[in-house]
């Protein structure tokens, strides 16, 4: 196809797009290409009103009634369950609160002391992970006195064995994009006889998940990437039903307790997934959260799925079209079976090249030292915005102006 | 005095408070007397203003930018820094996030690691605590290797030996507001060998605390009570500067790395505060601290402390000469140097009464079985609230109607 074809192209696509319309549910009027929703998810037009309610009626004028009449109290688990179907888990197994290192913490801990077996003294961990679930892995390693392996995904399955607790494995990965292989390496652990731990910060809301449909045990991400909660929305725990009754959380919280207003000087844990929650929850950032879950509503994860391959594939072309063979290497997989929803592209002057492209209204990011990300949110990323993002990419690498 | 002085002496008190005015500054025009800031701080009036601006500019608008240019990545120390002075803490000591209970955790198993000496193998702790301190004293304890020794503070000095690595004690206690002696029970636990943590949950805000004045290790507090942060607004950690380049975090996240953005899988923790943080801060909820903070701009915690003593005072005195003698029972102490900003009265049809009280526009809270409870923020409440929330409570002990 000539280059001078994709803005068609785009435009056909666009115009085909089941989705398109729900861009308009997002303050994304400013004229900017915005492929920066892997790391920040763009504001939902509804969630300022919504957060004026919150803050000037419950929190200002019902004040303290709102743990009860506002429902505050319950929203952890309430939340959880919006998030549920994002993830494949039936009702009961989510519930948010805590940032996603802290709910690393609780999952690895927990999964140890599910496996209760003294003789598994390694965790398994994803060696090419965002750090701070590799940084809080060592942490909870060295605190529950197991060693800690770490291996890259594709190398799970002939790492653990019989010392092998639990491993955590990332579902994409941030830098690459690459998606891994979620069943296979679930079985894999199990065969061994370990649990499954995945970190589903990069999939969650971009791609189908089935955490129950492929028996994960554990599983925690975040909520302000592709699900749109707000800068530092607190992430979500889910612990399969079929542990939930021996999970053994290490940050046994006050409302975590099965009846914490009696305030009780002995710690008795309360049932379903509720026993995941730790302190008092932080309300503002957590009904953002709940708020910003709307533009879900009737949105079915396999239509996002498809058009986020669609977006990849189609920016892959563009760029392929527009910038000089060999400038960038693509790090992101082009098997569809092994793509998430971003596009990773190297070079050495990345982070020269991601300035320029910000300045000039294409938002992407820099992971250093040589990577240009690019994230493709289904919800508000349309066709024409990826070929305006691709030509001003081959423009900035060739040093023209546009 | 008679009853019919205690309203002009009301009156009197009100015209002669130098913190009268504070009042203005939050949404308090609906009539209520509110005693329930202990639990909730009432909202201050630019902060939702201030959210506006921040979920609609700083997240709407410039999105990811948000993180540099609107300050977000630094707001944990930064927030850090206000809290400092309200707690007696010189700067470079506090770092704001996470939950109160996440805190403790860090605070404890942090004190235990600084203690660093086997044969000190137990946490002693507060028996009367607000319940998570206990609970979460018991994970710290049982992941380090400790024996839990719950006892009440006074008894703390006696407890102490050289087995104590680590005593955690609260500063208010929340159901008496009984105010416990910080700095005779911090000397004692120094004089032990061993590490004092502090809980200031119920006295940040509202009298000196004299973190850096009485050598405390470490200290916690939450921010939504005398701090009006918000509901669960995040809580503050205190690592005093000479315990903390040897400060060893049980929550090693990511933004307490000392190059972040270098993302290594090798964690070197920052300097100072900043290694208190965990994972991406929950920036709603903290940001709506930042503003509520405003509320403290020339207001010196001394005269906060007079004020506070002077209302509680003022609200037994009302009590005294309202409630038939014997109908209630006082849990808080009449002196002054062991009393916090509550006063807590026992009685057996508590729950009935506080129903009653709230209907009628006096919001305190109960504490199951028998305790009614009535905080006394001075930024906002005045001497006829507290005379009309005595006249009240009597009204409705002696089942009279207003």
């Amino acid at each position: 196809m000539s280059d001078t074809d994709l803005p068609k192209k785009a435009a056909a696509l666009d115009a085909a797009d089941p989705l398109a319309k729900r861009r308009e549910l997002f303050a994304l009027d400013d004229g900017v290409v915005y492929l920066d929703g892997n790391s920040l998810g763009a504001l939902p037009r509804h969630v300022p009103g919504r957060m004026a309610d919150v803050i000037t009626r419950e929190w200002g004028e019902l004040r303290i009634r709102s743990w009860g009449e506002s429902g505050w109290w319950t929203a952890p688990e309430r939340i959880g369950e919006r998030v549920a179907p994002l993830v494949g888990a039936a009702p009961g197994q989510v519930v948010v609160g805590d940032s996603t290192s802290v709910n690393v913490f609780k999952a690895l801990v927990g999964a140890v002391r599910l496996a209760d077996d003294d003789s598994r003294d390694e965790i398994v961990v994803d060696a090419t992970t965002f750090p701070t679930d590799g940084y809080i892995a060592e942490s909870a390693a060295r605190m529950t006195g197991r060693r800690l392996v770490p291996v890259a995904p594709a190398d799970v399955p002939a790492a653990v064995g019989p010392r092998t607790a639990a491993a955590l494995v990332n579902h994409v990965d941030y830098r690459t994009g690459r998606l891994h292989d979620l069943p296979g390496i679930t079985a894999a652990v199990h065969a061994a006889g370990a649990l499954a731990v995945w970190d589903l910060c990069h999939s969650a809301g971009a791609l189908p998940v089935g955490l129950d449909e492929h028996g994960v045990d554990l599983a925690i991400g975040c909520t302000y990437k592709y699900l749109n909660g707000g800068p530092g929305s607190p992430a979500y725990l889910y612990v399969a039903e079929r542990h939930q009754p021996r999970f053994d959380s290490p940050l046994p919280g006050w409302t975590s307790h099965a009846d914490p207003f009696a305030m009780t000087p002995g710690y008795t844990p309360a049932d379903g997934a509720v026993r995941g929650r730790v302190g008092t929850p932080d309300i503002l950032s957590m009904l953002s959260l709940e708020a910003a879950l709307d533009v879900w509503d009737g949105v079915s994860v396999e239509d996002v799925r498809a058009k986020s391959l669609a977006l990849t594939d189609f920016f892959l072309e563009c760029v392929r079209a527009y910038v000089p063979d060999g400038r960038l290497t693509c790090l992101t997989p082009e098997a569809h079976g092994e793509r998430g929803s971003q596009v990773a592209l190297a070079c050495a002057d990345a982070p020269a090249i991601m300035e320029e492209l910000i300045s000039r209204g294409v938002v992407g990011d820099l992971r250093r030292p040589d990577v240009l990300r690019f994230g493709f949110t289904p919800l508000y990323v349309g066709f024409a915005d990826t070929e305006r993002a691709a030509r001003t990419l081959a423009e900035v690498c060739s040093g023209r102006q546009s």
